[in-house]
This record gives structure tokens, C-alpha cells and sequence, in this order.
């Protein structure tokens, strides 16, 4: 095998792993559903809030900021198990094609993962142009992945 | 004033405080309700899968039962602000009785909190005995709460 076929087979294995692991964790694909609504609807919240300073609607507070981008950042590693358990496209926001192309979304959440991870080390650093720039990029991720996924 | 009086006075400042911080939160009164219910079922969540390894029903596993203890007691600090919006009851499963005793509230969440911090504590000494122990404690605290303020 080629390298790069080597590399391929090893992330679908990996996603199957994962899949199996996502039906071990939810006793019913609606429990997944709710997982992800419940983890999404609290990531809004709270991404808002830092919206809110982004757009200076909010004063800049270092502390009350790094809390919610490390809750954000804590929030967002919960729900890729939950995205995908078949058939949980049903009742939901999700598009099937989420499910049809697993290694893809999976790629995606590791994006924004990675994305996140450096928000929150933006948010340490107190410098609120970085975190302004880092926050933006931060959101066409979580946007990229809703415009492709989300119905 | 007596020592107690001032310590009173301080305690029903405090809450009064976080009951403007709660009202700044949310837009509005739904907002608190879903933020709340959204926190409580990830928290049941994981709470459950951390309740089958207690059960036995389960394998123990010292670092998933270590992420799941964090975890609930990362996601319970969260709600309390949500709690004390006003009409925040209406729709929802709490009873209107929580809002009009925001203090005893405020002291049974502080217990609760108290408790999860012991169950990361005892998570992260990997003792299965104390873990089951210090489960039992955690669960009876979340239960008191709910017996009194939950529908």
C-alpha cells in the first residue's frame, strides 16, 4: 500500500471506532439528537457573549473572556460521538449527507477544534486584536461546517 | 449588627448580585430555561454512564470516569445564574417556590458543588471505594435539590 492509502485506511478505521463508540454512549438516537442540541444551544451562549465584545457591544473582560472560550473549547470536544449515531439525522437540524460522509464531518470537527484551541490560547494572551482575528477564524469554521451539514 | 445579621446581609447581597448577573445573561426569560435544561441533560448524561460503572453494570475505567467527574463539575457550575431569572419558571420544571427561596437555593447548589468536587477527587485517586462512596453523597445532594425545586 502507499503511504497515503495507509494513512486513509487508518482515519476510517478510526472513524469507525468512533461510530461504534457513539452507539455504545446513547441508548437511543434521539438521546444523540439532544446530546448535540443541548452541547450546540450552550456553545451559542456562550460564543455569543464573547461575540458581544468582538463587536464592542460588551466591555473587554480578560477573565470573564478565557472562561468562555475554554468553555466553548471544553463544550465542542463533547458532540463528535453524538453526530455520529445512525439515523439521529432524523428530528433534527442535521443533514443526512452528515452521516453519509463521516470521515469529512469528522475532519471538519477537528478544524474547528484546532481552531478553538487557539482562541483559547488567544484569550490568555490578552490581546484583544489577536483574539479579534482568532475569533473570526473560529467562526467560518463553526460556519463551514453548519453550511455544509446543518439543514 | 450581630456577626450573624452581617453575614446575612452580606449572603442576600451576593445573591441579589448574581440575579442582576442573571438577568444581564439572557435575553430572555426562555433563553434560562433552555440553558438550564441543555446543562441538566448533559449532565444526566454523564452522570449515568459514570452511575453503570458504579452499579457495576460498567468496566471502571480510572481516566473516562476522571472526564465524565469534570466534567459534571465543570457543566454544574454553570446553571445557578440561569436559576434565578425571574419567570424563569414558567414552562419549564422548575417550581416557582425556587425563585421566591433564591438563598436556600444558592446554598443547596453550593453543597452540590462541594460534593462534585470531592467526586473529581476521589475520580482522580482511582479508589473504587471512595468513587462509589463519594457517587452516593453527590447524587444525594442532587436529589435534596430536586425533591424541593423541581416539578
Amino acid at each position: 500500500m502507499t503511504r497515503r492509502l495507509v494513512i486513509g485506511v487508518v482515519a476510517m478505521a478510526a472513524v469507525a471506532m468512533l461510530a461504534g463508540a457513539a452507539l455504545a454512549q446513547f441508548a437511543k438516537p434521539e438521546d444523540a439528537v439532544k446530546y448535540r442540541q443541548s452541547v450546540m444551544f450552550l456553545i451559542g451562549q456562550h460564543f455569543t457573549r464573547m461575540a458581544a465584545v468582538v463587536k464592542g457591544e460588551a466591555p473587554y473582560d480578560k477573565a470573564a473572556f478565557e472562561q468562555n472560550a475554554v468553555l466553548v473549547d471544553t463544550l465542542y470536544k463533547l458532540p463528535l460521538a453524538a453526530f455520529l449515531v445512525p439515523g439521529s439525522d432524523k428530528g433534527s437540524g442535521m443533514k443526512p449527507e452528515a452521516l453519509a460522509e463521516k470521515d469529512k464531518l469528522t475532519q471538519m470537527h477537528n478544524t474547528t477544534e484546532a481552531e478553538l484551541a487557539k482562541l483559547v490560547a488567544a484569550a490568555k494572551s490578552g490581546d484583544l486584536n489577536a483574539i479579534k482575528t482568532q475569533f473570526g477564524a473560529a467562526g467560518a469554521s463553526c460556519g463551514a461546517c453548519h453550511k455544509a451539514y446543518r439543514k
